[in-house]
């Protein structure tokens, strides 16, 4: 019974959540779509560029960077060009990223390396990032131009350095768990933090309120990550969109393989984690004895109550915020992240 | 005996003009190395990146941005930076093209994506750029920011535009000369272009005087590609590193072959470039009968005419600057790749 009112309230909350972000997304899509309509790019470029860019996503990076402008007390349109190129910046690494795992499928539709081939997915990439930085050079307001600038190009940086180290975690035999928080944190929060910094810088906030709204993304990215892991193994095939244990199967240095290596005493269990380790990852029939030791050694809840301290440490961030209707729907935000389900 | 007059006469003038630039090679060389080595990027990405930026090259995009800087009244200290962010773009696309073209050697080395991995290469480039990026907003003064920035992401833009026609082209059964001359003018001239007027800018250069370089830049630019053209077919194995006529068996729509095939009566030889449109080049045994035939249209002379053309434009812009030391530098840059032999 508790269960069941528990769900209902998850659900009248999603939908909540679902109802009211329209609007800043509405901002975004116009924003995109206008821009790519106007540039003059070679229509080898423009096409994989639109298609990747293509609505239907959860714009969650610009939907957070208007929301932080409008949190300390600016409006979500001053935010709009820098929420698109953070968008971009987002898109280009999704194309090399998935040439580089040689991944066939995204979103449910052919990656741009498939549709088209590796050097135009290189090259679209590439036009991205140009794209992206002529964006915001031509729209940015000059008193905020060095450092909306410096905060993007250390988001690029950072994200090419966390793809690195998870490539080089690929190839090693141990993977300490601060290595991997370190590794998550640059390839998945740094773009979350730059999108909720330049929001509010745009918006006019304090060092104190930037910093807040900082944190808060920083610890939504790890908490998302972590989240990630668990999914890969214990979502709904149909809604995960892809095959359950991908990562086992790949090799994934993941947040539950590197605890229960840490966790394990059982001979057994030795045996199937060192086999993970120095192979790589374990063919597709052995997952869910992967499943079964992660599920004795309580990795799982383990990992869940990672994620929970993660989000609730973001809550705690946001709590500090002077109260508003874009600091409510942060908190949305990590409501909407915490019950996803894919 | 004139000839003889002539050749030592330019191999003097050669030795003048190596004897002339080292200064400013040194104070680009000193810069990259020092901002090299103080990075904390992982050494999967430090690596490949530090081997393709190693000394040895001319240099020239660097030393033309120094040299700007000086032509207008500044210092090319004013210019490093900029300078070395530019060799950094411009190494980018070669570490990033390679990759398309799947070339195995530069610069008499393995590629990137052949020492590495394409992964590599892919992540390299991407990183090279945004740290150049970094290096130019964080060294910049302020006063500068928007227009070196604004002239930096056109120049990304464009040779990206440029990289995506010449791939274009590879597919297309006809190539115009004008379409050629636009490709070429991004894929190449753009990058000088830049050079200059960011060095001029940063130089604290006028309008007009940045126009000169601009045009003086674009015309090296499109002289140096279409020599690039001719040196393929003409130039001495040795010298050139790479095989002769490559460009004809890689079906590359060169300003050779697209003249030749504006210019062809006789039914062999329009058959032949027929052949060459149809099947995207032709086998390496036959080079030699295309060399002749390109000799016989006159083409490569024509070639070597337009390239003078554009070398003499190049002259008249810069003659108009007033006259320094840099300018005597300048002109000494064209006659260096006017008399250059690979």
């Amino acid at each position: 019974m508790l269960l069941l009112l528990l769900q209902s309230l998850l659900n009248t909350k999603q939908q909540r959540v679902s109802m009211t972000f329209p609007k800043y997304v509405d901002l975004i899509e116009s924003y995109l779509q206008y821009s790519l309509q106007h540039t003059s790019m070679p229509a080898s470029l423009i096409e994989p560029f639109t298609y990747i860019m293509a609505p239907g996503g959860k714009r969650i990076r610009p939907v957070l960077c208007l929301l932080a402008a409008e949190a300390v007390g600016g409006q979500p349109e001053q935010a709009v060009s820098a929420g698109a190129a953070v968008e971009i910046l987002h898109n280009f690494t999704l194309v090399h990223d998935d040439i580089m795992d040689r991944s066939p499928m995204r979103r449910g539709n052919p990656t741009v390396h498939t549709k088209w081939d590796d050097s135009t997915a290189i090259l679209t990439g590439d036009v991205m990032m140009a794209y992206a930085y002529r964006m915001l050079i031509s729209s940015l307001p000059t008193q905020h131009l060095y450092s909306v600038l410096q905060s993007f190009t250390k988001g690029f940086v950072e994200v090419c350095e966390g793809q690195a180290l998870d490539i080089e975690f690929h190839h090693r035999k141990t993977v300490s768990l601060d290595e991997y928080i370190e590794m998550i944190e640059k390839k998945t929060a740094r773009l979350l933090e730059l999108s909720v910094v330049v929001g509010a810088t745009l918006g006019g906030g304090t060092d104190t309120q930037i910093e807040l709204l900082r944190a808060f993304a920083q610890n939504i990215g790890i908490a998302f990550q972590i989240q990630d892991d668990i999914l890969d193994l214990t979502a709904d095939v149909q809604e995960l969109g892809k095959t359950i244990g991908q990562d086992i199967v790949e090799g994934k240095k993941t947040y539950l393989i590197i605890r229960a290596t840490e966790l394990v005493t059982k001979e057994s269990h030795k045996k199937l984690l060192q086999e993970f380790w120095d192979n790589n990852g374990v063919p597709a029939n052995r997952v869910n004895e992967m499943r079964l030791l992660m599920e004795e050694l309580g990795v799982l809840n383990d990992a869940r109550a990672k994620a929970q301290h993660y989000f609730s440490k973001a809550h705690q961030d946001i709590q500090q915020l002077p109260p508003s209707n874009a600091r409510n729907l942060l908190f949305d935000v990590i409501e909407m992240l915490n019950v996803r389900k894919k």
